[in-house]
């Protein structure tokens, strides 16, 4: 898998020429799952969930055993409007948090058994603010999709990737507003935790981004006018954990945001992931359903870093431990009804 | 925590001598969440899991490493009656299944690091058909209570109890339908999976139970007139699991069926368990709601055998990891908003 890109038309030819799903090892994986020993359907949403994952996977039955968890961080030129309760220079506090162990996803990645990699991009130089421009220009674009492509290792069997960064539920709002329509109250939340006051500056900010930018060009495109550079890495690392087979879970809001540029650049380009859980940043629920994505989990987080999609990684790893480990019944010597 | 007891008397002496949450740990749990590098509440039902968690084991900050998960079989004579999908053999056949490693739980008690324990209860001999009698004498009873009572182990730190018996959600529909009311059809469901003439005659061997049982006494008498030996032992180990302050999770329906007997006869005896999953039995959900229970998880599995409880011990884990091993924002040096 030497594929890569330099420009982003290179980017959009490859996401054009991604395969999909293997049928052969989804339909062992249906087959299989059907022979072992528990009432037909009784595991649920783990048993597609293992069949999915065999699908995209290929090959054959194994459990999880080395999910890669990435958190990109960057910076936004909009935070200077004040749309967040926190300073920008939280953003590289808690990057070395990250990598000093501290953080809620370097425990969460710990008791799933996932290597963590943090990726800071360009933290001392924000994008612009998208309200006066575009928040990118190609080449910065390409640049941050290209980290997050080469930052997937190809060894990983699962990925999860999330993203810190104050003032990205504002481009991620923006950007699901001019993507996916609706009026920006719609779209806007509370994020870390701004107050009413705060929220209606935040919507307000929201709305002029869309203004300028909505209509302009595809996801991708949109992505660069409204994104940040985590964003568009994330996106890569999704895009090139399609070309590897690494099967995605997806985060919260602005992880799924950066889902939505891809999906609408390309349809389909997301069948290789899962929604990890639903958050209540506000947009969320309405985010997954517009992806067509069913949460593995609804426990009201909404921090971002990946916290939501790493908890789920042991939902996964359970639907393919039993889907791996199970004896069938002829094996077990039990009676199938 | 050498409490035991022979009598059913007895255990209900020791139900209602039992403490409560040890509201000095719960507070500070409290305050320690609020100096984590997260936004206040960034971290949801994970926040409010870890101070639950600390208030009942009590103590100092610290990760969950030993939890126990227990399966306890029985066999029910209603089965006789032709309410399952699966003859009655096929219970021993899986109690033989877990001991090999062949069944989900064991699969995902390994992928959570749970121990997992198996104990079936006399096997070769069901219980009555409560269509005609009560299902246990008090003797019965107390035996299987005091069997769940000495299954848990004192150095575990979390405790999940599950079941294998054919015909048990028969005995857990009638229990539902006898202590919380309404009618057979809206507790009685598919199961292992009967068919509509399976259904049917299912409703009618439940509405038969509950017309001859229900309200001839509180919980306990109820779990010895229309339940059976396993859940008898699941509802000995959850009683037993508070003496010990080992928080609790529950598992699918017959598991709160069980659960309810308990509250029934010692109003707040569950307050030291949360609901690990909602089940796809259709009475589930309602049954959860009795007992004032939000699911951790909802993947439609209905297998029983503890699976579901045991997937949402990776929640639990999560939310000590996070609670015991995240920075606070002075140590990490992070602007707190």
């Amino acid at each position: 898998m030497s594929q890569s890109f330099a420009t982003l038309s290179e980017f959009r030819a490859l996401l054009g020429a991604q395969s999909g799903i293997d049928s052969a090892s989804e339909a062992a994986a249906r087959s299989h799952d059907s022979q072992l020993t528990k009432p037909p359907g009784a595991l649920g949403r783990l048993e597609d969930l293992a069949v999915w994952y065999r699908g995209w996977r290929g090959g054959a039955v194994v459990e999880i055993t080395a999910p890669q968890v990435i958190v990109f961080a960057g910076n936004h030129g909009v935070a200077a409007r004040g749309v967040s309760a926190f300073p920008a220079e939280v953003t590289a506090q808690m990057v070395m948090n990250f990598q000093l162990g501290g953080a809620a996803i370097n425990q969460i990645a710990r008791v799933n058994g996932a290597d963590l990699d943090v990726v800071p991009l360009e933290l001392d130089r924000p994008t612009a603010d998208f309200t006066a421009g575009p928040a990118m220009d190609e080449a910065d674009l390409v640049t941050a999709l290209r980290v997050g492509w080469d930052a997937v290792n190809p060894l990983a069997d699962l990925l999860v990737v999330g993203e810190m960064g104050i003032a990205n539920t504002t481009s991620a709002a923006a950007l699901a507003c001019a993507l996916a329509g609706g009026d920006a109250r719609d779209w806007t939340g509370r994020g870390t935790g701004v107050d009413d006051a705060g929220l209606a500056l935040k919507t307000q900010v929201v709305a002029e981004g869309v203004a300028l930018h909505a209509g302009q060009g595809d996801g991708l495109e949109t992505l660069r006018r409204l994104g940040g550079r985590e964003l568009a890495a994330m996106a890569g690392a999704m895009a090139r954990a399609r070309s590897l087979r690494i099967p995605v879970i997806l985060d919260g809001f602005i992880c799924c945001a950066a889902a939505l540029c891809l999906e609408r650049s390309q349809p389909g380009a997301l069948d290789h992931a899962v929604a990890g859980h639903q958050s209540a940043e506000s947009g969320h629920a309405r985010l997954l359903a517009i992806l067509e994505k069913e949460p593995l989990l609804n426990l009201r987080l909404r921090l971002g870093e990946a916290s939501g999609a790493a908890l789920a990684i042991a939902v996964l790893k359970g639907a393919l431990a039993c889907h791996a480990g199970m004896a069938t019944f002829a094996e077990a010597g039990v009676s199938d009804g």
